[in-house]
């Protein structure tokens, strides 16, 4: 069996399939979460699970688990998840190329007749992206008890609409309570999203950890007046306030080389015409760094940036933290069934830490969690341009059923 | 007739009853032009002069021109103008103020049995404000010859809907050639959207001319993808590009006093997602100053900050003049005869240079012209706080009315 291998030509068709739900003109996909287009393709999800042996539940955060039987269903399942929701103009492949591998992973082990000792399962989890109710990853989190349901259900879209409500509205409002059952493992294939993989010829990133992040949402008052008679020294400018804090977070990162990084990603201008001094601006500032100090310095330097700002600006600055994830390291034993297996199948790879979020970062606080990643085209994504080679999706999906089989074989074997 | 006076509060009754159109929560209104609310106070303001005796017709470009016959109707008609389209969350009075007072003086004349010796004309303006439809004061830049009406048809909202479309969609897209006939004379009243009267406790400002003022529109192209694992040295960041020239021109500005002026206000991001650094960022600047040299330097300043702020942030930067206004002097027998009026009737006045733009600027190229300030609360407008005191409204309208009946018999006995 360790020559079992997945079927890439089947998997790049699934990316293809289900990249037509929202699919953009410029080959990117458009799919925020509970939204029709997310709930069309959950549809098509739970139907391809069924038909590769699985039973379907969904939990009361709308997340779809696809549970396949092993030997000793008395074990608890281990579990490979990822997301389908996407950015607005995001890519094929963020999220979407570790639920369908997962798929395929399935549909290999199916018609090998192969049975794990523990039962698997295969997880969609809902909004991961973050960008349409905030913040990112609420039902892995939820999942991790980081989250209660309340809160979850209570974050609005920017048309006020709730997650709830929405959930609701597409019919993925599901009774299986929040974190109901425990994950003996958990294991995430992810494009690696950035540059390394690419730029070095490697096929597989083992993730031993995650950076930090900090995720804050300001609101800057001025007052909206007339931009042809309102003489400069008594304007309250919100859109001056705004440019000189992004400017000044960018100098922060800057500031803290290598790894440090700082994102001013989403602004709206309040009233957002030509000949009016904006009276009001909302926008975002994204924060990360691997070292827990660094991160914390950063955190302190935008604090007094903004404060300062206000000031010159003659400004009222609201700035609320949203989200807040220190560094992180995996569980050992995940990692090195996942790096072993990369080894054994010949791929080149390395040790590598995670930049962005994703939600193996919260399973990993109530399972033992690994992440794998794979080379992306310029590490371009949350972008229509986001590209993969079929060739490292396919080792990636690989690596991550071995590992998975390696890993429910020494849990069986440590009984 | 010299003690001939407005009725105040039927003019203050007309601003609260089509305020309620596009009535927002904070007390201002958002009624952009050729909405559905456009087309509602527009068939009210065309009912209301009928009911004053008036015809009313409409030209090419949706202005409304409401003709009040004189003794000898084979002169050209003296014109009152102004608009009622508003800013999004804009003031009750800004364009509005000018309208208005222009129907209570054909009300005022039609119930004291007045016939002035040349027809008068009240005309509402299509599209003064530009915050729908860019540049600013479209249709009386067509009627004085400085837009042809294919431009204007041709211009789109952010969402793609023309001019043209827009204007007959509403009923609006009238028969009359635009700039069919002369105008012997043309006068507005406007609140002065700026502090000077308000702070020198004058009622009335006798506009001698206007600054010069110049639109930009501005599309950054960076590369949009992920902010938790693209490194700072490789970004190309549209909002920080944005930002940088936000707070450049912002210093051109100060650099220049005492008058200069310089606004971004209008800021669109693409994506718009808190983790993705941002692709593509559409933005505006405006640009004033009296003085024509100084409006020509802050115009070299900022071409070589856009310049060298896109090297800096590996970004392509488009950058396109919209709108080129150089500063105007109205003509003197206009600003002599709203002198005087101001003067006669007792009203504290003080000559002053327009700030904002107006369509008596426009008009000011085809006809002697004229153009009178009453004070607003604090200098505020393009504001839903915009506010004006109806002593105020009272005694501008006054004026406006004494100032085209003494040039109705300055042009009878020039004859």
């Amino acid at each position: 069996m360790q020559d079992l291998s997945v079927n890439g030509e089947r998997l790049w068709e699934t990316i293809v399939e289900t990249g037509k739900i929202g699919a953009t003109p410029e080959g990117g996909i458009t799919r925020l979460t509970l939204t029709d287009l997310d709930r069309e393709v959950r549809d098509w999800f739970a139907g391809a699970c069924k038909a590769a042996g699985c039973s379907v539940t969904v939990d009361e955060a709308g997340s779809i688990f696809a549970r396949r039987a092993g030997k000793d269903n008395s074990r608890d399942p281990i579990a490979i998840g990822s997301h389908l929701d996407t950015q607005p103009l995001g890519g094929r492949f963020d999220g979407i190329a570790g639920v369908l591998s997962g798929l395929e992973i399935l549909r290999t082990l199916e018609e090998n007749g192969y049975t794990t000792e523990s039962p698997l399962e295969l997880i969609n989890w809902t909004n991961e992206e973050g960008s349409r109710f905030s913040p990112a990853m609420l039902a892995s989190g939820a999942f991790s008890g980081i989250y209660t349901l309340d809160f979850i259900y209570s974050t609005r879209d920017r048309e006020g609409k709730s997650f709830r409500e929405e959930l609701e509205r597409i019919g993925y409002l599901g009774e299986a309570p929040v974190g109901d059952h425990r994950l003996a493992g958990y294991f995430e294939l992810h494009i690696e999203q950035g540059p390394i993989l690419e730029s070095e010829g490697l096929t597989i990133g083992v993730v031993t950890g995650a950076q930090g992040q900090l995720w804050y949402e300001l609101t800057v008052t001025g007052r909206a007046s007339h931009a042809g008679s309102t003489p400069m020294p008594v304007r309250k400018d919100a859109m001056l306030a705004c440019a000189r804090i992004t400017v000044g977070v960018n100098r922060i990162a800057l500031d803290h080389p290598p790894a440090a990084m700082s994102t001013v990603g989403l602004v709206e201008v309040t009233p957002n015409s030509r000949n009016v001094i904006p009276g009001r601006v909302f926008f975002t500032i994204d924060l990360r760094d691997p070292d827990e100090q660094v991160l914390l310095r950063m955190e302190r330097e935008t604090d007094s940036l903004v404060k300062q700002t206000g000031g010159e600006s003659r400004t009222e600055i609201a700035m609320e933290n949203v989200l807040k994830m220190m560094p992180m390291k995996f569980d050992e034993t995940c990692v090195n069934v996942v790096r072993d297996a990369a080894e054994r199948l010949g791929y080149r790879h390395r040790d590598m830490v995670s930049g962005p979020g994703h939600d193996a970062l919260y399973i990993a606080r109530v399972a033992p969690a690994a992440l794998v990643f794979i080379p992306c085209e310029g590490g371009i994504s949350h972008s229509e341009a986001e590209s993969v080679r079929p060739d490292d999706l396919t080792a990636g999906a690989t690596v991550l059923m071995h590992a998975v089989l390696e890993y429910d074989r020494r849990l069986a074997g440590a009984r």
